[in-house]
């Protein structure tokens, strides 16, 4: 199948998933949550955690589906609070108002909180077996807590932002440790070996940050219309980005690169892997 | 054993394994972690769950304290971002400048998001069998989550505040379930029946609501060195207590009655029990 339209049929089963997961209820912190989970995202990560998951030869969608459906929960809880006035203050996400200028800070905080915990929640779910679950709930929040995704956000917002070695270890942590676990966790909950796992786990740390670079680089070349965002954003003088520090044309091979050495491991695992290979290709050439 | 020295003894041991968890690390976001979960906190809720661990047959600690330090992990989450300018707006906790006041806003969202991340990270690392982790962590984000305490801090800041039917449900979403499931998941974890986690369940939301009662007379009552937090902050007028709502005598009365009814649960399970017994009376009777 063409990877966009295997992306189009895998964002239809998230989609009517997060709906069932997260319905439509009469309260403020309901509709914060919906407001941002619902903004029209990608889908990315879900996406990568359920095509890897039938490529390691998972077959039922009870086992993965609150596992997938718990990256975007999660995603979204760090876009919603990335977004506030104290952290890096964007009054714009997805082409709406960001959660604050739409339910005010507090709920804000509140809402992205309750998809974390959510999230997590959501993963104890999955029916397959417990000690796979309990497994992937320690990788989740290795991935997202005090040495991952939220380390990264801090270092961005306090660290010394001049030194382009910093830069590569935000990266690291803010996206592409996220971007690897989604791949690792499909294959997780199959019941993958660990020798597996930690190839998935490595080509999916290129990927992400073969993601990331394309993300800065969009920030750098789009308007606001076409990003959803505000563009430049994370390009002001006091934030580092491949751009701005190795310019447009370098941070393109860069990317390239990335996604080239990512290929090369999904290759050598077989050709079951092929659709992570496209979803690469897609990660680092995506025009939003 | 006289229960102020059993929970020292207790206390002690929380307290070291705290450490063990958390050490000291030189980046911003550790100490600001650190900063609030070592700031004198009684350690309640880890105590809670550690002494019905014991009290349902438990022995070994690698089962049960992974699970009691990730409840004061989680509660120091809470109190954080309650803190917050967005939403208590209150400058001191437990006698300092809180988390905010002391590291900055942003700064003091992370702080809070990866406590509760790490906490539920902990969960994962106890040697209970796999189902019993993966059932605790489905009620603790049950217990959290847009449902549990986090709509009870939605409701508190957003809510119809006049209204004493209001009071009761927030109490009970923001307090009392947390309690409930710190004893609950200590006998979780060594294995009991449903049939004894759910009286064990009642008696804690029974003690937890005495528990939260107490609290709002003692912030009626005490001066801030006494309370180590702003007192009356939770009795201005945009704010409903039970001194606000039934006075200061009948909110005694109404904490009393609590304690009463919990006892009773736990005096019907058997005597392995007395000391939640005690603990429930200590949580209505203390002074701060």
């Amino acid at each position: 199948m063409e990877i966009v339209a295997l992306m189009a049929q895998k964002r239809r089963v998230i989609e009517a998933a997060l709906f069932d997961y997260l319905p439509d209820r009469e309260n403020l912190l309901n509709q914060a949550m919906r407001y941002s989970l619902f903004a029209g995202g990608k889908r990315l990560r879900p996406i990568l955690a359920l095509v890897s998951y039938e490529a390691a030869g998972g077959k039922e969608d009870e086992q993965i589906l609150p596992v997938a459906c718990a990256l975007e929960y999660v995603h979204t809880f760090t876009l919603i609070h990335d977004d506030l006035p104290a952290m890096d203050d964007d009054d714009f996400r997805r082409g709406k108002p960001s959660n604050h200028k739409a339910f005010g800070e507090g709920m804000a905080v509140l809402a992205g909180d309750a998809l974390m915990i959510d999230g997590m929640g959501l993963v104890t779910q999955s029916t397959a077996p417990p000690h796979f679950v309990q497994r992937a709930l320690q990788e989740f929040a290795r991935t997202l807590g005090a040495e991952g995704v939220t380390k990264g956000q801090a270092d961005d917002l306090y660290g010394e932002r001049r030194d382009p070695r910093f830069l590569r270890k935000i990266h690291l942590r803010k996206t592409a440790l996220f971007i690897a676990f989604s791949i690792r966790v499909g294959a997780l909950i199959a019941g993958s070996n660990d020798r597996l796992l930690d190839r998935l786990f490595w080509a999916g740390v290129l990927a992400g940050m073969g993601f990331q670079v394309c993300d800065d680089i969009l920030d750098e070349t789009s308007s606001r219309e076409e990003l959803g965002k505000t563009p430049g954003k994370d390009s002001d003088a006091s934030k580092l980005t491949y751009p701005s520090v190795y310019g447009l044309k370098r941070s393109q091979r860069i990317a390239a690169s990335y996604a080239d050495r990512a290929t090369k491991i999904f290759q050598s695992i077989g050709e079951d892997w092929n659709p992570l290979i496209a979803l690469t290709r897609y990660l680092v050439k995506r025009r939003k």
